[in-house]
């Protein structure tokens, strides 16, 4: 089911409208909602003429699609510069929130997650769940390898499994940005962050710590 | 601005036909977000005349408030049932997210959260967050004390705040719901589960653990 990408803009004319229009679409679902967001709010906010839409996409469902996979896209070269290989487990994976903070609490903690907001909104679109299911499948799998990689090297306890730290991981992140959005108020992530940075210190492998929990690890 | 609360039914039937609505409400929006639901699906749902909602209500943002108190009210109930005063604090915050994932692994992981879906769509409608934040905060609360009450009793370490804990907790259990909303699988919510139990037993004081944690608190 994955032909659908509409017209591939044969320009670098064509190309830039496309752009156009999906830099437009992410803004407004991501402050609106996907359900929330007409076609027509998308092509008045591009400012790109109406037939140009349905030029290069088939449906809104289409655009969902095509701009899911582009996230993923950008995420995926995101994800390589947060996760490096060779970088320690535990400042990376705080390193990871706290970029998370940071950028929710200069956006007034308005908007949330893009992929969080789909998640809770999109449950009947088949489509777009699996799309959307597999750019967060990227992200666990970042954490994860994180996490495995950090065990590998003597760093991590190895009695808890890194898919499933991944996921804890995950929940949190999205979590906090879910309660920081409803509040306005980025307080639940810096909450979320502490306490998960005193988490983190107590999955130290014993052997590679003569524990600077004190140091870095309390809230 | 909380007087608007709409006609309150004077007779019995007028009660009836109002949690009539209400409950079809209930039901629409927890499955399809509240603005893809519309007046008339609502009307249609609860199988009354169209002027009986607007009789009881003034507009769907009305009625939208009105849910949202209502939930509050029976979720009231809910945490005071599951979060007696002297109930021992990490079995108790365990059980309440053993409840949360086999309600979820019962219903299919289809609908996540009421109030996470909400919190993911609504953003301009400052009434119904604000409605919203308060339903959250009674959950956060009720959480909190849990946790300051296990302090009090030597249960738990006192380094920590049991707001900031309250916080994280209720992140880890809006992101696991909305992971397995995304994933249509409650693996997400038993790793969260796994790895939050392992947590808890981090969190004991200790003074009152010859630590029991190698029994029950690993992954």
């Amino acid at each position: 089911m994955n032909e659908g990408t509409a017209t591939q803009p044969a320009t670098k004319k064509g190309e830039e409208t496309r752009d156009r229009i999906l830099a437009a679409a992410t803004d407004l679902i991501h402050q609106r909602g996907y359900k929330a967001t007409g076609v027509a709010e998308i092509v008045a906010a591009s400012g790109v003429p109406k037939g140009s839409f349905y030029f290069y996409f088939a449906s809104k469902e289409e655009l969902g699609r095509v701009l899911l996979q582009r996230y993923r896209e950008r995420q995926r070269e995101e994800l390589a510069r947060i996760f490096p290989e060779d970088a320690e487990a535990i400042p990376t994976i705080r390193g990871f929130f706290e970029g998370a903070v940071r950028m929710q609490a200069d956006a007034g903690c308005k908007s949330g997650c893009l992929l969080g907001n789909l998640a809770a909104e999109i449950t009947e679109n088949e489509e777009l769940r699996k799309e959307l299911a597999g750019t967060l499948h990227d992200l666990q799998q970042a954490l994860a390898g994180a996490v495995a990689r950090g065990q590998a090297r003597g760093e991590l306890s190895t009695d808890f499994a890194p898919e499933a730290a991944a996921d804890f991981f995950l929940s949190v992140f999205e979590g906090s940005i879910l309660l920081a959005k409803a509040r306005r108020d980025p307080q639940a992530l810096e909450a979320s962050l502490s306490m998960l940075a005193r988490y983190l210190e107590t999955l130290r492998s014993v052997a590679a710590s003569n524990p600077p929990a004190g140091k870095e690890g309390r809230a």
